[in-house]
């Protein structure tokens, strides 16, 4: 890496550098508390202030905008809810971009849409300076152990500069290319996890109503050639009627939208996350949106 | 276990009872072989003899017909192609059930239909002896290497008294319940898989459409929340173009389809299966019945 203190890799990488941190939910309170726990400034500001507290107790500094972070921070991280969450702390009046400064770097780890990032990384690149996509998994637990898989596009300068700092949140981290290749890989893993959790779902109603076990099923099929992450983390709740939400329902259903819409665009039919997209979207009209993924096990019971 | 010779159970488990087997195609041979390896007498037949000449090469003794097996052998395992196979070795004119001794245990290891299991389970019984359905998974691998996961379904004294021959053949070997629940169990497996392999291809696809690497989008999801076994195993063969088959395409449309009408006649509406089904069989109507299963996503290319 440049040691020249005028180039913004090194500046974003230098340990004074106060760091901005946007949305303290379940996610952001465990990856910002990495941030200070390591000795950096950091700033914090969310849209529900309470939800910021405990950061602020330990040493936070309270923004009241994201345009009033923008002035004092020159690298900011976001993990907000939805597309529309990411504009507003982006694009709106008192979003990050109008007010940031020349060599400043944004990073967004919200799952939000390739094309939003995309746009993010243009503006950034005209107000001087530069944007990465980089969303996560490993849920709130990964957040919380610093375990995380982040998924990074943007320009490759600037996800150097940025990976000390990943590194402190995350254990698994992938450059996957330009602006929006993060999204983009993310909805990989959301494509993948859609039909995973139809076909876990459906091997688990398909054993009760054939008089099985499921208990004794799972014995049988986790170890080989059906077995998976969910097979072996969600199966067990739903088997114990434990729904709580390692991952909303409601945010799983906006993570496959965006894939959907994404599929779309590139001409790809994939009826699989169609079948998921749909099942998901009728457990939430059926009130189901705050248990966690594994809830999709309700609607198979209900046939 | 009882030490009364005259009893069926322990008769079963005498390792000087003649063992019959049919079918030593990739599966059976290996499995077949792992009986002689201990020990056992073993008879063979199968359909086309050629089959079978390395295991006779090894000591194992040609049996003319199924019925001519269990006119020697008390304790049969069968493992064959499709259900119509299944029928015939059973109930054909030269099937076993009309030739067997009293006392005989009949093991079907074939992926059948739960309820041709059940139906040789009651002519079995009425010929004085019983049957178990205990279908594999693990492959070819398995068979060679003695690593079969075994669901066994039927009577439970049966199943113990087989068990330890089950232990030659494979490594996780569970009693799922009564006559059919072996099938069943398999069939939670291939639901579980059918999913599975449609998101992992929806997944791939829409990697490469969208403009990334897919090796470097495995690096970031297999080991998170979107891993199985079949990202791990299978994915990386489609990305080497290698489609040979690990398990054949037209076999796993005959489990699902198997699966789809034990569904239908429970009442389940399984409609992740349902996608994963009709891709398999346009996969095959394209020619690539003798694929590997990976093999599907050829599919998502031609889109």
């Amino acid at each position: 890496m440049k040691n020249d203190p005028s180039q913004p890799t090194s500046r974003a990488a230098d340990p004074n550098t106060p760091i901005g941190f946007i949305g303290t939910g379940v996610m952001g309170n465990g990856m910002a508390g990495h941030l200070l726990e390591a000795g950096h400034p950091v700033f914090v500001y969310t849209r529900t202030r309470e939800k910021a507290e405990s950061l602020v107790n330990r040493g936070a500094r309270w923004a009241e905008t994201p345009a009033d972070m923008a002035r004092h921070c020159q690298l900011v991280f976001t993990i907000v809810g939805f597309p529309a969450d990411v504009e507003e702390v982006y694009f709106g009046e008192q979003g990050l971009l109008a007010a940031m400064q020349p060599d400043t770097i944004l990073v967004d780890m919200t799952t939000s849409s390739p094309e939003l990032a995309q746009r993010i990384a243009e503006a950034a690149s005209e107000n001087g300076g530069r944007a990465l996509d980089a969303p996560v998994s490993g849920g709130d637990k990964g957040a919380r152990e610093g375990t995380l898989s982040i998924m990074v596009g943007g320009d490759r300068e600037a996800f150097d500069a940025v990976r000390p700092f990943f590194r402190l949140m995350g254990k698994n981290i992938v450059y996957q290319g330009g602006p929006g290749s993060g999204q983009h890989c993310k909805m990989c893993n959301q494509i993948t996890i859609a039909s995973t959790m139809v076909g876990l779902c459906e091997a688990l109603a398909y054993a009760e109503s054939s008089g099985l076990d499921p208990e004794t099923v799972l014995q049988s099929i986790s170890t080989g050639a059906a077995g998976s992450w969910a097979l072996t983390h969600l199966a067990p709740k739903v088997l114990a009627g434990d729904f709580a939400p390692g991952f909303y329902v409601k945010h799983f259903i906006k993570d496959m939208s965006i894939a959907a819409g994404s599929a779309e665009r590139l001409g790809l039919e994939l009826p699989g996350l169609q079948v998921a997209l749909e099942r998901y979207r009728q457990l939430e009209a059926r009130g189901y949106g705050d248990e966690g993924t594994q809830a999709l096990f309700h609607l198979f019971k209900e046939d």
